[in-house]
C-alpha cells in the first residue's frame, strides 16, 4: 500500500455554502477523500484580513459551514476537519516566514491590487492584507502538505506558497515539501442573475435551501435573454437553466429539452419547474444531513474538537523541526 | 498600598552586554525593579528580522544573556524575565494586529528607511522587517504594559504601538491600556574608539570582561585628539576616558584628573589607569555574580523556564479578553 498523497485546502467562513461553493471546491474535496490524506480548515483568521471592521458573525458561520461541509459528504472519518484559529502554531510559522518572504513578492501578487480596486468599500491597505498569502503558506506547509486543490483563480498563490517553501529550505535545511498545485476542474455554475454565485449578489441558492426556497429561487433565474415570448425558440447554449439541467438532470431529459427549446416546444416556466424538482431531489440527502447536524449541534462541536486536536498533534510536529532548523 | 505600574522592556539576544548595553538600559531596568512591576524579555524573534539568514548564535546568546542581567543585578524575586519566543501567543497577537494596522503607519516609521540604509549588507525588504512593530507593539501590549522605558531613538516605536492599542480598543471594545513612554536617561558611554559603543565596532568593554582584558582595552581608548604629547595640556570635556571617570571613579579623583589633565600633570596613561582600575573595581561584583551563574547553568534555565511560565500566563489571560473582543 503507498501512502496517500497529503492535501490541504482551506474555506473562509462565509456562512451557509451555495451551490457555486459546491460545485467550485466542496464536491472536489469530496471525491478527494478516498484518494488522498486531506487536511480541510475553516480559515477564520483569513476572513479577519478583509473584514476586520466587523466580526461579530465570524463564529456561527465556522459551526454552519462545519454542518455544511459534513452534510455535503465530508467525513471525520475520511478527512481531518479542523478550524484554523484553533491551531495557535498557525500564527507562529506565519512569523517565522514574515522574516524571510520579500516584500516584492507580495506586492507583485496578481490578486493584490485587484482585490483592493474590487473591495472599494473596505480599507484594505493593511499589513495583514498584503501578507495573507504568507498565512496561506503557513497553513498549507505546517502539515507538509504534497498538493493544494485550487481554482485557477488561485494558482499564483501556491506559486508563492512554493517559493517561500523553497526558500526556508535554502536557509535552513530541508523540512518543507513544495506542494503541487492540483487544479480542480468545476461545472460552471452561476448566480440567478448569470452572475458568479455569491451570497452578497442575492443570486445564490444554498445547499441548505427548502424545497419551496429552490423552487422560488429557480423561478426567477434568468434564461436565455433573446427569448421573448413562449413561442420563440430559445437556445440552451446561451441558458443558465440549461447549464444546471446539465449537472441536475437525467441524460434523457437533458436531450429533450435541449430539443424543445429550440423548436419552441417547452416554455421557459416549465423548463424551470421541471430542474427545480430534480435540483430538489439532487439535495435531498444533502438537506436531511444538514438537518440531522443542526438537531445534534454537541455532535458538530465534538467533530470540530477532534479534528482540532488531530491537526495541533501534527503541526506541532512540524514547529518542532522548522524550530531545529531555524536553531530558535 | 497602590498597585505598581507594570512596564514591559526587551533586548535583542546579542550575547555577552558591553557599558553601553549597561548604561543605556539594563541599569535603568535595574533601578525600575523596586518601583514598578517589570516585564523583561529576551527578543529572539525580533532577531530574526534582520539576522534571519544566520540564525546559528541566537541560542546561546540567549543564556549568555540572562547570565549577565542576572549578574549585573535583575532578579527573577522581583522582575519577570523570559525568552519572547517561548510566549507563542505573541505571534497570535502579531497577526491579530496585523489585520488593523495599515501599511503607512509602518511605512512612515523614521527608523525603517533608515535602518535598511544602514544596514547595507544585508536584505530587509522583507515582511517581517516591515513589520517589527507591530511585533514590538505586540510584546509589550500583551502584558497590558502601562509604560514602556525606552530610548530617545525609541520613542517613535512607542508611538506605533500606543496608535495600535487605540485602534484594536476602538474597532472593538476595551482591552489595552496604552503605555507611556518613560524616557530614560543614560549616561552617554563611547566605545573605546569614541563612536558608539557597539559589539560589531569592536569598540566594546564587556561587563564579564577579566580585570585584564579590560586594562587592555582601555590602555587602547581614544582620548582628547588634541593633545599629542605628554606634555601637551588635555582638555577633559572631549576626552571619552573623562567621561567614564565620571561614571566610575569618586568624586575626588574625578576633579583631581580634570585639573591635572589641564596643566599636564598626568599624562594619559596614568589617567586610563586610574579609570581602569576603578572601572575593574566597580565591575567586580557582577563579574562575580555571572561567573557563579556560569558554573550554574541549571540555575539559569530554571529561572528561564519560571519566567517564562509566569510571562505566558499572563499573555494568555490578554489573549482570552482579546479572542472575546475579537469574537474569534
Amino acid at each position: 500500500m503507498t501512502k496517500k498523497k497529503r492535501i490541504v485546502s482551506g474555506m473562509r467562513p462565509t456562512g451557509a455554502l451555495h451551490l457555486g461553493n459546491y460545485h467550485g471546491a466542496l464536491s472536489n474535496w469530496i471525491h478527494m477523500q478516498d484518494s488522498y490524506d486531506c487536511f480541510f480548515f475553516i480559515a477564520d483568521w483569513h476572513a479577519l484580513t478583509s473584514d476586520y471592521e466587523n466580526t461579530a458573525h465570524i463564529k456561527a458561520c465556522i459551526r454552519k459551514m462545519m454542518i455544511d461541509w459534513l452534510g455535503a459528504g465530508l467525513s471525520p472519518d475520511k478527512s481531518t476537519l479542523f478550524v484554523q484559529s484553533h491551531i495557535k502554531c498557525h500564527a507562529e510559522l506565519f512569523l517565522l516566514l514574515s522574516m524571510i518572504t520579500p516584500l516584492s513578492w507580495l506586492e507583485r501578487n496578481p490578486t493584490y491590487k485587484e482585490q483592493i480596486a474590487e473591495l472599494k468599500n473596505k480599507d484594505l491597505s493593511t499589513f495583514g492584507f498584503l501578507g495573507y498569502p504568507i498565512l496561506q503558506a503557513a497553513d498549507i506547509i505546517i502539515y507538509r502538505a504534497e498538493g493544494v486543490p485550487v481554482g485557477i483563480d488561485q494558482a499564483a498563490h501556491i506559486e508563492i506558497t512554493r517559493e517561500i517553501a523553497r526558500r526556508f529550505n535554502y536557509f535552513y535545511g530541508y523540512v518543507f515539501p513544495e506542494p503541487e498545485t492540483i487544479l480542480t476542474e468545476s461545472a460552471k455554475i452561476l448566480g440567478t442573475d448569470r452572475r458568479k454565485m455569491s451570497k452578497s449578489y442575492e443570486n445564490a441558492i444554498f445547499l441548505s435551501d427548502t424545497p419551496d426556497a429552490i423552487r422560488k429561487r429557480v423561478a426567477t433565474m434568468i434564461t436565455d435573454p433573446q427569448r421573448k415570448k413562449r413561442n420563440d425558440p430559445g437556445d440552451p447554449d446561451v441558458c443558465n437553466v440549461f447549464s444546471f439541467h446539465k449537472s441536475y438532470s437525467p441524460v434523457d431529459m437533458v436531450k429533450e429539452i435541449d430539443q424543445d427549446c429550440r423548436r419552441a416546444a417547452i416554455g421557459c416556466v416549465e423548463c424551470k419547474q421541471k430542474m427545480a424538482e430534480n435540483l430538489i431531489s439532487a439535495l435531498a440527502p444533502i438537506r436531511e444531513k444538514t438537518e440531522y447536524y443542526h438537531q445534534h449541534l454537541d455532535l458538530v462541536d465534538d467533530i470540530i474538537a477532534q479534528g482540532n486536536k488531530a491537526a495541533a498533534a501534527e503541526a506541532e510536529r512540524t514547529m518542532e523541526s522548522v524550530r531545529k532548523a531555524l536553531k530558535v
